[in-house]
């Protein structure tokens, strides 16, 4: 047993899903509370990206995690060991992806009162939670290098609907054909706005350069609702 | 432009997907088709391990290869130039999985008399497609050492449905953090029919082993059919 606290989260039956993502942003602006969607297939290193860049920004801002996951609760056991940070595990029952009703069951249930970001770890999957807005603030999404240079032709939607996408485990450069610069000509065609930012979180490389990123989206955020 | 046949699938709106799947699995036991589902995360080397192993089968059984994307055809056109074997490319219509009607689909599309072995190559997502059955006579999921040992925890119901579970890029062992026998026992409780294939299809190690596995089932789903 541990203390991680977990809530199950069910998916709405009602198909106004944009209208309540975008209630959520509203009342999350309100209280400024920057919510950062972050999205990638299963095994992208995620987790641990989070955990370097959290320790990179807690110092500045009141951080808290809400990780989603079908089951098990290893993400957030992990986050909190590695961050001290406040995380609750959300489980989907189920679902392949969070909604915007779901997201604000999590965020009603975790408590953000006093929190200035909070980040959405979604379910692993490359397709459906890009189809679903949660309100956030920021759609984070993650593309390892051992997955390939090839899958924003595959999944389009979710490099569109990217506000930032990483290029993780760039340590591993040397051992899988990913050519980044291929990668990034993909991601422009479909999001010209998209920046990238290739990193390891094992080696720390280009983790600076991401949380100087966030910083300055963040503050910008902050300062937008004085 | 190519020559590859695009096919556009659309999911059911019914729900009797299991009632659909035993049919076409009945239908496809009469005509002595072996569909195997291949299922995995996106960039788990679904394709590249297809391209190693069709190679080690072609020259025993005619196979046919239906490749699902929700976009692209870039697979199919791997698989086609380098194996020489039949292919189509099937297109979801933004669905994140194949079901039985879909498949249905596909397999009238795509013309199967004369095959020994189709190959469905699902939409790469290690969620939805475990929720769906095609109508396969086997699931063979694939797990890329990238991905991590902990996915069996996250992702139970695909570990759970699968008949066999090939841990790819397992060149890559050095590293990443990947323990082969913490996955197979996480596998085995699971789902204690199911095998584990530990390979790569870059260096060729343990691919014999999974082609001979997959001669054997072929052959026996062959005998029953006299």
């Amino acid at each position: 047993m541990n203390g991680i606290k977990v809530l199950t989260v069910k998916q709405s039956v009602f198909a106004n899903n944009e209208a309540r993502a975008e209630k959520l942003r509203a009342q999350l602006k309100a209280k400024k509370v920057f919510l950062i969607n972050v999205m990638s297939s299963p095994g992208s290193g995620k987790t641990t990206m989070l955990v370097s860049l959290i320790n990179r920004l807690k110092d500045q801002f009141r951080i808290g995690v809400m990780e989603a996951d079908i089951d098990a609760t290893v993400d957030s056991e992990t986050i909190e060991k590695k961050t001290g940070v406040k995380t609750i595990q959300l489980h989907t029952a189920g679902e392949c992806h969070l909604d915007a009703k779901m997201t604000e069951e999590g965020i009603a249930g975790f408590g953000v009162d006093g929190l200035d970001v909070v980040i959405l770890e979604n379910v692993g999957n490359l397709v459906c939670p890009a189809e679903f807005d949660t309100g956030a603030a920021m759609a984070l999404v993650i593309l390892s290098i051992p997955e390939g240079d090839d899958k924003p032709l595959k999944y389009p939607l979710m490099f569109k609907i990217a506000t930032a996408v990483v290029f993780s485990k760039i340590d591993t450069l040397s051992v899988f054909d990913f050519d980044v610069k291929k990668a990034e000509e993909r991601i422009a065609k479909l999001n010209p706005d998209c920046v990238c930012f290739p990193l390891s979180a094992k080696t720390g490389q280009g983790m600076d350069e991401l949380a100087e990123y966030l910083v300055k989206e963040i503050k910008a955020y902050q300062a937008l609702q004085q």
